[in-house]
């Protein structure tokens, strides 16, 4: 209920631990499991063995909550996680190997223990079952160049796209052709057992053949475009030898293409997102209706500059607070990912830089709070998961002589808020599923 | 209802003219007065007389329409339109003089026109009723320059103020010490008569004493606070002498300052905002109501730079598409007034931008269309009031080698809107309440 006393703090906190508990690598897992329970009898009661696979920075919890789950009934398992994110949990199974690796730069123990999970899903037959867990930065934590070629060939041919200018999506889809496990590659190596994906999203709107790569996912791209892209850049001769060569062979159809949508192994895998920014959201909204308020989902698909953004934000919450369409108190939820273009030296991250923009905006508004919030409780280079911004803000960091305006014109959010004891500190959560904004108005 | 032929161009035309009509001078003050009989009523009851003064560019149907209502009650009246704005309705009264004035620069015309409206409202008295009608433009049309002073003094204040640096607040609060009209002074003029002000709000957020600079409302600002600017930007010999010596005057108490809410002038003054960007939306609500879609007004505040304004505009779509807050039909409205960083040559206003950059993001999302409109028909320097974007914009300009991203970087949307025929012509509409957007996903 909201009373004379409200205290939105209080009450943002509760929207704030129910949207990151929602995403919880291990509730995450136990939550879907309890929702479907007639997925994990399926899986308990199968004739075969179960593995559990898989890669991305929740790796640890993930296949903790797995073995909790499946317990002795886990035949083998190998996770590929981030140096230092096997934590206290190292031990989650002795079925299960934790390896550590590197991230965002992927180096050869991660190349080692891909090709441990790449042996270990070689000796799965039809009754078999495989658990894949998938979390941010599985990507670049699951490498496993394809035959012929070395970590090396992967990383210059890297290098070559960049500087050649090309686009993500290009370079995912060369990265694709070249890997054993990306687009869909790991379906392959799991065939001909039964797959269930259980996937923490971590890209806006969840495309599932962009997340870690799509390693259980029909790939929609072929040898030809990966070509064009060689191509268009004139990258023929600057690209490793054995990449060109790998290439060019797919593209005479010398090896077999990434599967695509048709490729019957698919009709073996199940691809379950299990946390997301809209599960996240979702649990948010639920959160701020038990704390009293009207609450809305808008969209989990927030993207532009930052400051910008910011603006929108606030211009919400005056509609809200001049009930041009929504009664006090409401709560909008929002989520996505925002930019921020440095034009300062100062500390802070994405979401602490809206923040800050949203005050400047909020200036004066009674009865209002902006919450941005990143969910893997690092915002930017940051300790930080975001920051509080209301429309007490400027004014309570003018009485400290801070400026709201010039903090914004050095992106030092960071100093800002952490002066008026208003950045959100969650420690990190292991999760990551973008970002969330909470504009509530009572 | 929305079926397998729905034509979304036609529903979001339905729109579009329906919250322009909600808008449109001459209706807005015949709506006012049939919803509001008792005031048409009582003001067609009184003893006394009734004058009709006013500024802005919607004045001649505004005028027109109180003509049609008040007819040969009316005594006399004195508006001031700018140049060409009398069109066809320059005899819309025989009482009526209907003045032609220099906009946005004010002008010798605006000035004279300015001394006939006080020295008519200076014969009022208590039984009368004067109906004072405000649009867009009205604070430089409305220019009558306080005792002693001449136009050519606020001419050179402003520039001596845009030149310091000073804020548009700032500027404002210094003219309202020089104005006989401008921060309550029309209302001083018209006491001790009943004053009704009808205003078209071109403002966001509608705030009355920054409308036309308030003529009828109460000046929060004081002579305190003029000095005290001029002081800020050491200005107290750069002002012309009248100027400097005028508020000096007022900060000695030599002189009245302008009238503040404690006045008891404004026991007898109704402000009515008659015609805004919120009265568009809610038009825009029921329209799209009508045409089969869920309605929702967010927002009458949206303010930030076009291009990333779009984004998030393009962000709630996805997520109405996904039906992640929203199930399909959805139209959700905003409204505001964003701006544009000019980056090349091209042609264009801050609508049509807007409606360019949201395509970008909007590219390859089926059934969603984006409607960016500025209500004045007019947007930027253009004879369109804007543009439709969809999720194959992108696509068909492609088709004729047109690049959305190039012309964005060229701010040239007038002309890719062109090419493509989504160009939104309305003609001029004589009103302006700001931009609106509409967001339809089906």
């Amino acid at each position: 209920m909201i009373t004379e006393t409200f205290d939105s703090r209080k009450a943002a906190w509760q929207i704030i631990h129910r949207a990151l508990e929602a995403v919880d690598p291990a509730k995450a897992v136990h939550n879907y499991f309890n929702s479907n329970p007639d997925v994990g009898d399926s899986i308990k009661s199968t004739p075969g063995r179960i593995f559990v696979v898989g890669a991305g920075k929740a790796g640890t919890p993930m296949a903790a909550a797995a073995s909790e789950i499946f317990g002795s009934k886990i035949e083998a398992g190998q996770m590929i996680v981030k140096y230092g994110h096997t934590g206290g949990q190292a031990d989650v199974s002795d079925k299960i190997v934790i390896s550590e690796a590197g991230h965002p730069v992927p180096d050869q123990a991660g190349f080692s223990a891909a090709q441990a999970m790449s042996k270990m899903l070689s000796q799965t037959r039809e009754d078999d079952v495989v658990l894949c867990l998938i979390s941010g930065g599985g990507s670049a934590l699951l490498t496993l160049p394809a035959d012929g070629l070395s970590l090396t060939d992967l990383q210059d041919t890297t290098q070559a796209l960049l500087s050649a200018g090309a686009t993500i999506n290009q370079i995912n889809t060369i990265r694709k052709h070249l890997s054993a496990v990306k687009g869909g590659g790991l379906a392959r190596l799991a065939a001909p057992a039964q797959v269930y994906a259980l996937i923490l999203s971590d890209v806006v709107g969840d495309p599932l053949e962009v997340i870690a790569s799509g390693p259980t996912v029909p790939d929609p791209s072929t040898f030809a475009d990966a070509w064009a892209i060689v191509e268009q850049y004139g990258l023929e001769s600057t690209l490793p030898d054995p990449v060109v060569q790998r290439l060019q062979a797919g593209l005479n159809g010398d090896i077999a293409d990434t599967p695509d949508h048709h490729d019957p192994i698919f009709n073996r895998v199940t691809n379950i997102i299990i946390g997301s920014n809209r599960i996240a959201a979702q649990a948010a909204v639920k959160a701020a209706q038990e704390e009293g308020f009207t609450a809305q989902l808008l969209t989990t698909f927030v993207e532009g500059e930052a400051r910008e953004v910011a603006r929108v934000m606030a211009g919400l919450a005056k509609g809200i607070a001049r009930e041009e369409g929504f009664v006090r108190p409401t709560c909008l939820v929002l989520g996505g990912e925002t930019t921020v273009t440095i034009r300062g030296d100062g500390k802070g991250g994405r979401n602490q830089e809206m923040a800050l923009a949203a005050a400047i905006a909020l200036q004066g508004w009674p009865n209002t709070l902006i919450v941005c919030l990143g969910t893997d409780g690092n915002d930017g280079p940051t300790d930080a998961a975001g920051a509080f911004a209301d429309g007490t803000t400027v004014d309570r960091a003018a009485e400290i002589t801070l400026s709201a305006v010039e903090s914004l014109n050095r992106n030092d959010a960071y100093n800002f808020f952490n002066a008026l004891d208003d950045l959100i500190m969650t420690g990190p959560t292991n999760t990551n599923v973008n970002d969330l904004t909470f504009i509530l108005v009572w």
